[in-house]
């Protein structure tokens, strides 16, 4: 087991990374001498591991389980309600902990009912799909959706810890692993060249689950983003690059109907046309940009966006809560494993929008 | 004009006290330098100073108003989701500034509003009522209620500013008036002799708002309660203090269905009990308990529970949020001006809510 410290100010907790954990889970919530316990999880997840982590939590205290709806369509305002409406019903108090167990819709959405719950009660993540372990469980963004956009509403909200089981993942359907990938691909863009060339090399493992490198890449992202939240938990700077990819990947899933495209096909394709815009700028040499098309294509993500009509794809991303005063700031690639932050000519988004699909 | 400083760590911001300040929101909405204003306002509120406001605001940058139905039991996650949508619409982004113009109520809900969407954005204080401007304006709680509770769901977040005109009281009802000086009341017992003396004295000028007894008066409360916030802004400690007589008044609010008593009239009634119950325990005067007694009955405030069971309203007890475990934490006086948290026995609490109305 690997334990990998994120050092947010005020609020410090650790990752714990390895194969067959969920004992951690235990031990974990012995120090937080809960109440009670909620366990938060969806209706794929409650049949496999419901009952397990249940058992697990029974041994510390009391503890119930909700098992909500499965998709990006239901991280919303009325869901949030339900996991509210539970918590009060069995009568949890301050010191109750909530166990987020599922991927990233889950941790989302209970992270936020546990963050204005009483104004905020602790919360565990136990991320159950490659994309929750690398990126959604670390950093505390909690939220849910508005028909608006993506995560319009929502906290920061820091996990108490984190306990990433990878043992867990090889129930995920391949779509899943795949949508994990894209966010594994974006930490190595952003970041790390050395990570993202560990991960060229090792892409075919990776998509197989092999252990040793699930174990090794989901600890190098969980690196990346632990340092770049550390230093920046409230995204007042540094922070905003880990939205690579993600002004076009919302607008995308927003366009498409939440729920259609996975939140990690729709950044696979994003950062493909973040490379293609940082090449257009020329801060990207071709022969990257055609690596990092090269590298979404073999994790099976789309690296096109669907036919969909230009102007409307650039309101929707003006609509996107990193926008300001509509003014659209996008997160660039100086070659690979460097990222900047700059705002676009829209003939200049146009046209890289028409290269990669849309339609005029 | 006063302006008094709330020192809260990493989020301080100023209180503006005056008459006929409204040019003082002008001031520090520029400073924020706003791409939208949302004004969140009440249908009483709006017709009297809802178009001033705007005209205020609008000089600012682009300003819109809404109006929520008034009272405590509009007070839900139902009509915050109302605020957010209307933010949603007018197409907020992170630059938008919400202005909550109104009583607790409105400052609570729009707070809490502010607090979530897109992860927070800045309010200014706007408020209209005694009780606002002398508590709940100040300290960055924010909320809404639940059937099981008051303030269940929430936020710690900060103001950016707090404007509180004295000259808007004068169309306050007689009633709300009363709440307010509860609250009044509550600062002096828990923090300050001297000023709970001041306010023995000068009760009368304070009830009929004289304009420089109630610009002392709201400039004193607002000093406590600004100091005791600074020193302890997510109630780790010494804040749990402004609770005096909370866990007593919510359950009567709940008992009694929100909205039917005011606020500030359950936590007179509330103080009263505090004040019992600390009789009881022998850390406060016979003679002082009955000042206070004799005050809250001055200010025109209930100082008997109206008749609620008694095993019912200790259940009502447990279920509040300062409840955890079960056991119901008391803030109570050592004298008046000094207070301190105990838990406390059952048997004492029966007898002190049977001898102060409750029903067997």
């Amino acid at each position: 087991m690997i334990e990998l410290r994120v050092d947010v100010k005020d609020y410090p907790y650790s990752i714990f990374l390895g194969r067959r954990i969920f004992s951690q889970l235990a031990k974990e919530l012995k120090k937080l001498e809960p109440t009670s316990v909620l366990i938060v999880t969806n209706t794929t997840i409650a049949p496999i591991y419901g009952e397990k982590i249940l058992r697990v939590c029974s041994a510390v205290c009391r503890s119930e389980i909700i098992a909500l709806p499965d998709g990006e369509q239901f991280k919303t305002w009325s869901v949030t309600s339900l996991v509210l409406d539970k918590l009060a019903e069995m009568k949890a108090d301050r010191r109750t902990v909530v166990v987020a167990l599922g991927g990233g819709v889950v941790g989302d959405t209970a992270g936020f009912a546990a963050s204005i719950y009483m104004r905020g009660i602790r919360f565990i993540q136990v991320p159950t799909t490659l994309l929750a372990q690398v990126d959604s469980s670390v950093g505390g963004k909690t939220g849910v959706n508005m028909k608006a956009g993506k995560n319009m509403i929502g906290t920061f909200h820091q996990p108490a810890a984190v306990i990433s089981d990878t043992e867990v993942l090889k129930t995920l359907p391949k779509r899943e692993v795949s949508a994990g990938i894209a966010e594994i691909i974006k930490h190595g863009l952003l970041a790390d060249k050395v990570y993202f060339e560990e991960v060229e090399k090792k892409i075919d493992k990776l998509y197989e689950l092999d252990p040793s490198t699930t174990a090794s890449i989901v600890a190098g992202s969980c690196r990346i983003k632990a340092k770049v939240v550390a230093a920046d938990a409230k995204e007042e700077g540094e922070r905003a690059k880990l939205n690579l990819g993600h002004t076009f990947g919302h607008a995308i899933e927003k366009m498409m109907g939440f729920g259609n495209w996975l939140h990690g096909e729709a950044i696979g394709c994003g950062c493909v046309l973040a490379a293609q815009m940082s090449k257009e700028l020329g801060t990207l040499e071709d022969e990257d940009c055609n690596r990092v098309m090269k590298l979404i294509e073999t994790a099976k993500l789309p690296t096109k966006v669907p036919g969909l009509p230009v102007e409307a794809f650039i309101h929707a991303m003006k609509s996107d809560k990193k926008t300001a005063g509509g003014v659209i700031r996008f997160i660039l690639m100086d070659g690979i494993g460097n990222s900047y932050i700059k705002e676009v000519d829209e003939n200049l988004l146009r046209k890289v929008l028409i290269n990669g699909g849309c339609t005029q």
